[in-house]
């Protein structure tokens, strides 16, 4: 490959972004975070365990962050898949949007029960706005927006509120159980709750 | 006062609950952590702070938490009664609402910027559930059940969805700009977002 045609490494990676060895530290790193959990893990800890030198590890991330980072955008990036997924087998585009929160509510509290350590990295994430998690609510606002759009042009949904809007409101509406910062705190709702939010949207959708 | 008709002691509080010792406790509290926050602060502190013994302070209460219970809910009473206030003062349900869903994320807002170590208890008895913030909820849902009420009364909003669902689904949409543990998080969206919430809100209650 020529070097004009390389992709570009993401902010905080050094070297190709191709590389091998870099989804080689990454994965070695998820599995470390998932046991020792992200906080308590320094760069050199983690550089010991996967059998490289630090220095080798920081030609390849410039910091823990940066690797924090891409766990955490392989781990989103589940998340958003399985709302496309689901999205996609829905047949009307109420049936789409309905699938659509409930699958990431199911991922966000699957990850949330058997993944913690990952959970509270995506927490950070959240918390802190790292790039992966912007880049995952952009993914799921253009998800949404393309139900919303199918609706639309089906008749199912109201065509008056400028589309950016309904979709920025019902974003917001979703963050209690979608949000990794927040989802923790709505987990006695978790049955219920996703349902009856799911209902009130459909309702302010009517035509 | 006979002691028949004394009023019982919130649980974790001491002696009955009107001794104007315990207010003078609470309000010393309060002005120490809004200085030294609530974490750092040992009972021992406070009541060295204060000028009573330990033992004296544990005649009235019988935790730090107990203490700190009782200025959250002073600090959350202070919001709902603003939201009543506010509420009060719209001609229709539209106007109502938008007033209290504005009246709680302002004061909300006002206690983050202005009070952030008082803020700090609110976070923690929402994350913990404690008791004040839990009758903060439930005050809440009786305020915007009102509301609601009112609404479907003047043919303002829709009566075919179980009242007690909507006023739900209604208090847990508002939640990322009303909760002491989600606020923080969305302080980016706190101009736009409440109001293009609330629209969604209004379009949902439309008949």
């Amino acid at each position: 490959m020529s070097p004009a045609s390389a992709p570009l490494p993401a902010a905080g990676q050094r070297g190709p972004a191709e590389h091998a060895i870099r989804a080689q530290i990454v994965e070695a790193a998820r599995l470390h975070f998932r046991h020792y959990g992200y906080d308590k893990t320094t760069v050199a800890d983690l550089a010991k365990a996967i059998g490289f030198s630090k220095a080798y590890v920081y030609k390849f991330f410039e910091s823990k962050q940066a690797i924090g980072e891409a766990i955490c955008a392989q781990t989103l990036g589940q998340i958003s898949a399985a709302a496309e997924a689901e999205a996609g087998k829905g047949r009307t585009a109420e049936d789409k949007y309905r699938r659509f929160f409930r699958a990431i509510v199911d991922a966000s509290a699957d990850l949330l029960f058997n993944e913690r350590r990952l959970y509270d990295i995506a927490a950070v994430a959240t918390r802190e706005r790292w790039p992966p998690y912007l880049a995952y609510l952009d993914t799921l606002f253009a998800q949404l927006r393309t139900i919303i759009l199918f609706g639309r042009e089906s008749g199912e949904f109201e065509r008056k509120t400028p589309v950016d809007e309904t979709c920025r409101a019902i974003l917001q509406v979703m963050q209690p159980f979608v949000s990794p910062a927040m989802l923790e705190y709505t987990l006695d709702q978790i049955h219920d709750g996703p349902t009856e939010v799911v209902s009130l949207v459909l309702r302010s959708l009517v035509p």
